[in-house]
């Protein structure tokens, strides 16, 4: 799947990642201003968008009728004059307080308050106006479910204005503009705050209630509270003592004595445990705080079984309330201790609780020493006193660095995963031979069935990306049942899919015809295929970031004047998200991370026709050394290793275009495909995977 | 040729042309400090560098003995003292006033006051210590030329001090350092001001003498003074009042009301002139002003005779002393103009000079408002008043895109060059057959014989790097005549040369090998033509910076875990430098500059194997429009015409490795290179180009 920023799961503000999907550099939607960090891995810039907008296919799953929009601006805004509040504006977000990438039910308080459910989106309301953001994917969707009472800003479109624009524009200079500090970054809130302080507008934190949720009240969802549970030492490979062992030394040598992880897989990865409050990822709302001779997470202690509790305090990492972690924070800084906090992902509540108690402390510091004589006065205690140490979590590098049980799992999972899509491929077939009516999201649904069966599944690892013909080219393009399009022998059908298994984590995309495929589908599948290979056979010296490896996945389009929009790879949890960092293979050359042994990325070519056609051909790979006959400079030099073994369909590939290498790889490719996965398969499905694996020969 | 830094003559300081050229970013070796501006087409970083370096067979060419470089060393320090001046340390860089590649004899300070004659250095004498700064390629020649006065600085060596260190070691603190205001750019002196003042040590501009110069006395060469020639408008394509509009348009754009242009090669472009100054470039020593309504060239003017005076009358130039520049630039700031200045570029005496001069005005302003009543006393005085707009030069884009009749002369002059090229092989093959002894040098002088025989021909335009075995891994290798080695038929040879035409500048890299390669020879030289060609047929979208192509010319090393340290591409001029920016295409990713029709780059992947081989294969290209059959995204796609048509030696090529499309690419190039050149030639030159360009059959 195609991940919507450089970083999977960095906050959308600081860096772009939906804003940064579908526009140009320059003609760039800013909610705030400009990132200091662009996104990486994102859409190729260009004049127009793919096809039509998936939005307008989708219904509206909230049916929020204007006048009871109306009566959720009267409400909110009722507030606004409450004692102690007096704010001019709030600004709702589509965050959680960790800046996930799936997101609770009971988090989405940007949808309650505007109507629009697109996943990406930023509500501003003032006295006497409500305005919502969104980007081109979500237009027509965001047209038909705001009410009148809403202005759609339709963020990239030339003249529309930035939020900060906007509001420096519509308040009085000298507003106040209230914001809830858990649902924005530091660095997104002092974006904010920078940009409306030139018309001297204050940024009111808001610590003690979300507004939305005061109106939202019963109607509003519970939180999750699922259980959590153990992600076992086999699959994880590395025990939570390690870990935390590693994470010591760390922040020992950074001079640090604290780190506060507020990034959902970060947590999960780092104390070897799942959960399941989100959708598509297996982890649970919780921060962690961990310390030289410490660790606590703050949770629902009612999700956290005997299990659980054992395997934590083995580990010794003790159990606070979710809700705590302010007050935490406010204690280690009275104690002096030295935060390592990365303000791209730890919220602005967090941070600036702790700058607020780092100042307290300096202030009894100094009123202490005025009591004391000149010869005590010197600048130790000012040396050892607590500071924020602001730079990129260390969680993110160590968790993309897979170790041998994390790639097993990513290996196994995969083959059960390839042996649920052969049933399905089969199954697709014999209804398109039969003639009977598929929609997309009817496909949709009985891939999830053949997965579901497959030992150790737990739950798509996102929306299932089912486009056939003209909605292929919507890159991000999601099915609704009542408005979807139909799977048919005479078109074109992409499938991006992936699951989340207890051992790993997949994402694949295959493109098929099931009945005669044009030359121009033959050519433009053809080159995607050669992009792909050039990737997946690519040798590099260590030290390469995934932006130079780009070219050669694109190289086969250019040649006749095409190309894609969004980034050729991200990476992928194992077990885990199925987006996340710090690496990207994308034509934007901003993340300089080079790759590294045993980082997983995804190799997602793609071409897309707008109203025609979508190609996309997408395996996993997993960085590794490659024994060369050679090591000029002695240093290593890197390759891939794939992770993902379905069949490519080879009726989609004109022959005349392929090298003999490009032949070899394929051949290649379908003998390991159908050696690894056929021992999983029987009657049909195996006589489909040996029909499907037989090798091409070079005419 | 190799070029040593992104934008070739740029200055030394700013873009650590040399220094950047042999050591990783980690172990950066710093004259000053950490440029702002990182080389991208520089050394690829490694550990260890190539083979030995060249100096080791280089002979004194300034036998300063040590005696002399004493009394040299004495004669300066003597005038240290002197009233008015009262400095501490001087520091004699290598640069000439315009930060030029190749500069004339008369400006050799740095070689003079340490007799050490590498092209690349900085000598800093104080009071008492005198040190020299080279790097790798020049350790052992500096070592035999540097008396025992001398500290020699091997710069990247570790824990070599860069020379700001050493300053601010040695001096004591509040110190004076002069220096010769001409020969710093105003980056790099500002850079050393702001690194010696960390120490309270003052940066001071002389400008009245250079301290060497006053040394140096009478056995100083005289400036050069060969005539100034007109650049005819057929090569030019465009005339000189053209340029300048279009130049005076960017002006008014930005601001600006004019401009001071420095580097040699943007002055010759601009007034389509050309000179024998400096060696290898052909260009005079000049600096221009442009403004709105006139233009002044400062010149020596002696070297201007009647043609080029009624040209430059015809375009509206004035012509001025060159010594006048600082007065100029002086009443250009009591006019109130407003300068463009490319601060990498232009001097550090013409920045400052004018920023005196403008502080003047306001004073002068301010002192004149003090009679006034306050009625007049607004701001418009102050806004309209000087300011210096510092910004990338405008020439070094224009003069970069070359238009058809730049574009024709660079074509013509490639065929003549290759027809050279062919009478020279023809030579050498039957020096090697009669087994003469031929040496490096020999062999270059002969390369020179045939090509001064060709219409048009001027000169060199670099020295020739004729490598024989294991001097061919030496990347800029330059043989001296007492110490060069053989070319035979046991040995692998690198022939690295260009020359100037009156109607463009060639540079050709050839390998050959005159008896029976080896294996691993013909490995090595397959994939660099591998690379060379995969980089030749690179089609890409508009706005791709050069560093995207880079890997097209690696992959096929990488694959075997080889690479070399070099970028793959320079701009080149057209009938001036070889080596120009803004374009290159390197494995650094600093220069975003973006490739565009009408550039002329180098082709040049290479492999070289320290003490036994080097490999090179360089061909110029022009950047062109491709008419691909569809433009995605409504943007042009790019590719490549190639300038240079000499044979690939093919007995050095392994044609197991070759897929269709290259030996379709080697066949069809070879079928070219008949038909362009074979008309230049005659006898047994025409039949050695018939045998040289057969098809080759693929097995």
């Amino acid at each position: 799947m195609l991940s919507l920023s450089s970083q999977g799961t960095r906050p959308l503000f600081s860096h772009f990642r939906f804003l940064s999907f579908l526009h140009s550099p320059n003609s760039h939607p800013k909610l705030f201003s400009i990132s200091p960090k662009p996104p990486t891995l994102s859409i190729r810039s260009c004049a127009s968008i793919s096809a039509k907008p998936s939005s307008d296919l989708r219904p509206k799953r909230d049916p929020n009728s204007h006048s009871s929009a109306d009566a959720k601006l009267r409400a909110l805004r009722s507030i606004f004059s409450k004692p102690g509040l007096g704010i001019d504006a709030y600004v709702i977000p589509s965050q959680d307080a960790h800046q996930s990438e799936f997101i609770a039910e009971c988090y989405m308080r940007r949808a309650y308050i505007s109507g629009f459910t697109g996943s990406a989106g930023t509500a501003v309301v003032t006295k006497d106006k409500a305005a919502l953001w969104t980007d081109g994917r979500y237009f027509l969707q965001a047209e038909k479910q705001l009410s009148s009472s809403w202005i759609l800003m339709r963020a990239g479109n030339y003249g529309v204005p930035t939020t900060i624009e906007w509001l420096n524009d519509v308040l009085a200079p000298g507003g106040r503009v209230g914001i809830d500090p858990f649902l924005f970054s530091s660095d997104a809130a002092e974006e904010l705050k920078q940009g409306i302080a030139k018309k001297n507008h204050e940024l009111v934190f808001l610590y003690d209630k979300n507004l939305v949720d005061e109106i939202w009240k019963e109607s509003r969802p519970e939180p999750p509270n699922k259980p959590i549970r153990v992600h076992e030492l086999k699959y994880a490979g590395k025990d939570v003592a390690s870990k935390l062992s590693s994470l010591r030394s760390e922040l020992v040598e950074a001079g640090s004595s604290a780190i506060v992880i507020s990034m959902l897989d970060e947590v999960a990865w780092l104390l070897n445990l799942r959960g399941s409050d989100v959708p598509h990822s297996p982890v649970m709302y919780a921060y962690l705080i961990v310390e030289i001779d410490k660790a606590k997470l703050f949770v629902d202690t009612s999700k956290v079984g005997t299990e659980v509790l054992n395997h934590l305090e083995n580990a010794g990492v003790e159990l606070k309330p979710y809700d705590s972690i302010l007050s935490e924070v406010e204690s280690l800084a009275a104690k002096g201790a030295k935060i390592w906090l990365d303000a791209s992902s730890v919220n602005a509540a967090i941070v600036h609780t702790y700058n607020t108690a780092c100042e307290k402390y300096y202030e009894s510091l100094e009123s202490k020493k005025k009591g004391k004589t000149k010869a005590n006065d010197d600048l130790n205690g000012w040396s050892e006193g607590p500071t924020g140490m602001y730079r990129v979590s260390p969680i993110s590098l160590a968790k993309a660095l897979k170790n041998d049980a994390e790639l097993e799992g990513m290996r196994n999972c995969h083959l059960r995963d390839a042996a649920a899509l052969v049933q399905f491929w089969v199954w697709i077939e014999e209804q398109i031979n039969k003639n009977v009516k598929l929609s997309e999201v009817e496909v949709a649904e009985k891939l999830l069935e053949f997965r579901s069966k497959q030992p150790g599944f737990l739950d798509t690892s996102f929306d299932t990306i089912s486009g056939s013909g003209a909605n292929g080219a919507i890159i991000h393009y999601k099915p609704e049942p009542e408005s979807c399009s139909v799977v048919n022998e005479n078109k074109l059908f992409l499938l991006d899919s992936g699951a989340q298994y207890v051992d790993g984590t997949t994402d694949i995309t295959r493109t098929v015809h099931f009945g005669e495929p044009s030359p121009r589908q033959k050519d433009c599948f053809t080159r995607v295929l050669q992009g792909h290979i050039a990737l997946d056979q690519a040798v590099f010296p260590e030290n390469t970031p995934g932006f130079v490896l780009d070219a050669f996945a694109r190289s086969f389009l250019w040649k006749i004047g095409l190309d894609y929009r969004h980034g050729t790879g991200h990476g992928v949890g194992a077990a885990l998200n199925v987006h996340e960092g710090p690496q990207s293979i994308s034509f934007r050359f901003g993340n300089t991370t080079p790759l590294q042994s045993g980082m997983i990325v995804s190799n997602e070519p793609g071409y897309y026709e707008d109203h025609a056609f979508g190609i996309r051909i997408e395996n996993l790979l997993v960085v590794k050394e490659i024994d060369t006959p050679n090591r000029f400079g002695g240093i290593e030099y890197l390759g891939f290793e794939k992770l993902t073994f379905v069949p490519i369909q080879t009726k989609l590939i004109d022959l005349s275009l392929l090298s003999g290498a490009e032949f070899h790889w394929l051949n290649d490719y379908h003998s390991q495909v159908w050696e690894k996965v056929s021992p999983l398969l029987d009657g049909s499905a195996r006589q489909w995977l040996w029909n499907n694996t037989r090798p091409l020969v070079k005419q």
